[in-house]
C-alpha cells in the first residue's frame, strides 16, 4: 500500500513515502542493529549551540522497557501500539549548559526525531509518533530525572493488516494523506 | 569542501552531508521556485493530530522581508547571515484547535524545519539555523500575532569563502563536525 504524498515539487522519497500507520505487524521483529542507522541520523541533527538536547530510550517487543512503555499507553494507542516491533521514548534536556531553560529543547528534539523517522523510512520501517500516554507514570517507570523530560513516543515496525483495526479507523489508515496547501504555509 | 558526518551506520546522503556554514556566497541568488521542494518537504512533516503548527516567512536578498530580518539579527549573525540568498523565519502556532497550549508546537515545527533542511541539502543548498536575533522587534516588523510565535531563522544559500570569516571562526568552519557518541544518545 503506497500513501505517497501528492506534491507540487518533487521531494526526497523517504519524506514523500513516510506516513504513520496504526496497523503494525505483531510478528515482525527489529533489533538494535536494525535501528542503528535511524539513531545515527538522529544523532547528526543540528541543534542550538550544538547542545544535542535529545536522548532515546528503546524497548523491543518482549523486553522489559517495551512492557513498561505499553503499560502507560493511553486510549486507542494501547490497542495498536503494542503490535509495533519497537517503542522509542524521546527525551529532551530542558536546560542549557549553564542550567537555564533551553527554549530550543523541544524544537531540536523534533529535528532529531524527524531525522530518525526519515532514515527509518528509507530503511523500510514504518513509524508512528504518539503523545497519548501517561507521562508521569512513564517518567517514574523509566527513571527519567530533571533536567530531562519525556516528550513523545515513536512506534517502529512493519505495516500490518488494516482490517484488524476498528472499523471507524480503517478509512484513515487506507485513505489519502492531507496537508494544508503550500500557500497557507509559506508567505 | 565536504564535511560529511563520520557515521557508524550508513545514513541518507542529505543528512550525512548537511552542515551549517557561516560563509555564504553573497552573489548567489535563490528564487521561490528553488525553495519549492524544501517547503514542500516541510509541509509533509508529521505533527500531533496533524495540526501542522508551522508557517514560514521568506525573504530573498534584495527584498523588503530580507531587509527587515537582517535589521534584527544579533551579534555575529549580523556579520555573516546577510550573505545568504534567502532568510526564512520559522513560526509556530502555540495553540491547539480548541485554543489550549499545544505542547508539541515547537517539537513539530522542529520536525518541519528538519524536513526543510534535508530537502534543501538534497537540492544542493546550504542551511544554517539561528536563534540570535531580536525576536520582539522582528515579531512587530513582520506583523506576527498570537497564537503564532517566531521561533528561529534559517539562512539558505551557496557556500562562500571561509577566508572572509574572522580568523577565530575559520577553524569551526573548516574543521570536523562533532556529536556525542551514540552510546550517550540511545539507551
Amino acid at each position: 500500500m503506497s500513501k505517497r504524498a501528492v506534491t507540487e515539487y518533487p521531494i526526497n522519497d523517504a519524506m514523500a513515502n513516510r506516513w504513520s500507520p496504526r496497523s503494525f505487524d505483531p510478528t515482525a521483529v527489529l533489533t538494535s542493529a536494525d535501528l542503528g542507522p535511524a539513531f545515527e541520523a538522529a544523532r547528526w541533527a543540528p541543534s542550538a549551540n550544538n547542545l544535542q538536547p535529545w536522548q532515546f530510550i528503546v524497548g523491543y517487543r518482549g523486553d522489559e522497557t517495551f512492557a513498561k512503555i505499553v503499560n502507560d499507553l493511553s486510549g486507542f494507542n494501547a490497542g495498536w501500539a503494542p503490535d509495533a516491533s519497537a517503542l522509542v521514548v524521546t527525551v529532551a534536556n530542558t536546560h542549557t549548559a549553564s542550567g537555564r531553560d533551553n527554549a530550543y529543547a523541544r524544537y531540536d528534539l523534533g529535528q532529531s526525531v524527524a531525522h530518525f523517522t526519515i532514515q527509518a523510512t528509507a530503511d523500510g520501517h514504518m513509524t508512528h509518533q504518539m503523545g497519548g500516554f501517561d507521562i508521569d507514570a512513564l517518567t517514574i517507570a523509566l527513571g527519567v530525572t530533571e533536567p530531562w523530560e519525556i516528550v513523545s513516543l515513536i512506534a517502529v515496525g512493519a505495516l500490518g493488516d488494516p482490517n484488524k483495526l476498528p472499523e471507524d479507523r480503517r478509512d484513515a489508515e487506507t485513505g489519502p494523506r492531507e496537508r494544508k496547501p503550500l500557500t497557507e504555509v509559506v508567505r
